[in-house]
């Protein structure tokens, strides 16, 4: 008796955060390591009304079967929200997804080939690798200079089927790019045949300045944007969004229609009622400019105590920037230090983070001495106390 | 600029019931094309008291991240309900999906290599071939005689990777498989190499006698059993499950740890608050039982009305048998009649249903004589005006 898997499966490994945030999950651990928003920062009573108001006026329809596009109005309001000169969003174009994590899934099966090319930050969102690799491409590091990954890439025949990308405050590196930057992937992208992913969960969670226009807004018609209601209303009902190429052209149309197939054999929608919840939020009374700014209020502070932790407990020979934005500050310890070998030492120190290696796609790049740390997570106290028990264990 | 796309995309075609509810949506069609729940047996007011509850009192952790395997307690739930003797499910080996679509989505990825043989009845569920041909399996018909698919299909060496069976009710099909070659099927797996997926979505639905144990329950090591709350509760919320074969043999252990993968990399987990609600109501003072007695009162009327409207207005030679529970009748009409080309004159004449041509997977066994009714959308006053509108079609 038995039976077989498919092949695909010896390129997915089990993921190292999901065996971290097992461990982290025993009493006493102060966790830096999972990427979990603040409850405090969800607007538990907004929705409960929310829930309320759809339920009470529009129960059946948010309980029954839905189209696998998304919610007409959500759709729309999508649109309008990213629609800027230079780039006017059709809502058609416009798929809502179980997350956006399902939408990287979805781009996998109908963009990779076993064998194709993609372009990856180094390091890179490990969630992406893992919605990629069971199409079986080849993870290719996306060279960079000290302003962001560089525009020549994207250029090339055939080049690289895909480019991955997190424009602002990337996960888990924290920095955000440039405006020039992006006006050069943008100028760049026509002249190949690469397509842009670029992953945008964490655009509002600025704290110094508001970033710069997305790379989509300068080539709509050869990038796919992925956003995302998770970081600003709860990641808990998961549903985000992406913007498909526009234009008329064959390859566009062809990849909108696959899309939407994919969508719609995955899970054929994302609950009605989910859609519904955060559609009547956006609509409703609810001020979402005034909730994201008491969001950003929250974690810029957090952010604060966490840079001014770093600067006095970590080892002298460390090294982080400060990031704009985001939920991550990520650390370089000395060279020698294997931060996945140092791991049961904090553990019993009594703290958790994720090791840097899973974040790197090649055993040339990979940097084993860094390390991922969320300030969105603890209170302020927390992550004073938490840093001063990781500093000891980084020496 | 340009961009290619995977060559699997070439696999997926657009879905026929897809373009057919676009059509439908018109007013003043009766529609018996989608499988769409009447929304008067959705719960709606104890799913409205259930969301207020639990955004009440957990509302934090409702809209949180949460654990890819799916919600501890509602894991208990499915295993503790579907245990019987013979079949002991431990709740680590359930796995709470985004409806059972999902489960089929996940179960292609993990097991269906390009070229793998997967036996699927002829008719079967249009939406299993959808999520399971982008990756490259044979569709193979399995042969059947009166009693259902042949259980000597499932020994053999190597034999197909997977076999694809709605036991119950079978979407299109209406039959419901007999004891006795549920046996066969079981007593068959272990002498092949064949995984079974056991696709349950209707069972709760029956309008005669309840339908026979499950497969699974007779070889629980080598079946996936799927099912969902979408045709008992709620469509729209996207709740179904998986219960993973049982058992520390390598295969079944390896299969357990690569879904878990597969779903983590599809949307991180089932939207939390979904789950929540659907724990709430299970376990809550919402009386399921007497709930679904209803349901089942309601769909039985409506299939009998249907029952009879068919045999006063469609042609004497069409055929088809009562089913004894699910959703659909099974309809045939003269050979000489193709009821796709016939489609456009029904919706002229303001009623709809789904051809039979996409519900095979082979131009052998294809008959494009046959259609679909769904008997659960309607009332009973509009079933017997749509197949009064119906019958002249189909002369």
């Amino acid at each position: 008796m038995s039976f077989a898997l498919a092949a695909r499966t010896q390129r997915m490994n089990p993921s190292a955060i999901r065996d971290i945030l097992k461990v982290t999950e025993r009493p006493g651990i102060l966790s830096m390591a999972g990427g979990l928003p603040a409850p405090e920062a969800f607007p538990v009573e907004a929705i409960r009304r929310a829930s309320d108001h759809v339920l009470g006026t529009q129960g059946a329809a948010a309980l029954q079967y839905a189209s696998s596009e998304g919610l007409p109005g959500l759709r729309e309001w999508v649109a309008g929200h990213l629609s800027r000169p230079g780039w006017r969003i059709d809502p058609d174009h416009v798929l809502i997804t179980t997350g956006s994590q399902q939408g990287l899934d979805l781009l996998g099966k109908v963009l990779l080939d076993e064998g194709a090319h993609v372009l990856v930050e180094q390091p890179t969102y490990l969630g992406a690798l893992q919605a990629f690799t069971p199409y079986g491409p080849v993870m290719q590091p996306w060279a960079a200079d000290a302003e962001g990954p560089l525009a020549d890439e994207l250029v090339g025949d055939p080049g690289a089927a895909v480019a991955y990308l997190i424009p602002n405050f990337q996960n888990p590196g924290g920095q955000c790019l440039g405006e020039a930057r992006r006006q050069a992937l943008a100028q760049a992208l026509p002249r190949g045949h690469t397509l842009l992913i670029e992953d945008d969960p964490y655009g509002a969670l600025w704290y110094d300045a508001p970033p710069p226009a997305p790379v989509a807004s300068g080539a709509p018609q050869q990038v796919v944007y992925l956003g995302s209601f998770s970081k600003v209303l709860s990641p808990g009902l998961r549903v985000g969004y992406m913007v498909m190429p526009g234009g008329e052209g064959d390859a566009a149309r062809a990849l909108r229609s696959k899309l939407l197939q994919a969508k719609q054999a995955c899970d054929l929608h994302t609950p009605g009622l989910n859609q519904r919840l955060i559609l009547e939020l956006l609509q409703g009374g609810f001020d979402l400019e005034a909730h994201l700014h008491q969001v950003r209020e929250r974690y810029r502070l957090q952010r604060d105590v966490m840079a001014h932790a770093l600067a006095t407990h970590l080892p002298r020979d460390c090294r982080w920037h400060v990031p704009p934005g985001g939920m991550f500050f990520w650390v370089e310890a000395p060279e020698h230090v294997d931060t996945l070998a140092r791991l049961p030492r904090a553990v019993k120190a009594g703290v958790a983070y994720v090791p840097g290696a899973p974040f790197f796609s090649s055993n040339d790049t990979v940097k084993r001495n860094a390390l991922r740390l969320s300030f969105v997570t603890l209170a302020p106290a927390q992550i004073e106390e938490a840093v001063a028990r990781l500093g000891p264990c980084l020496a």
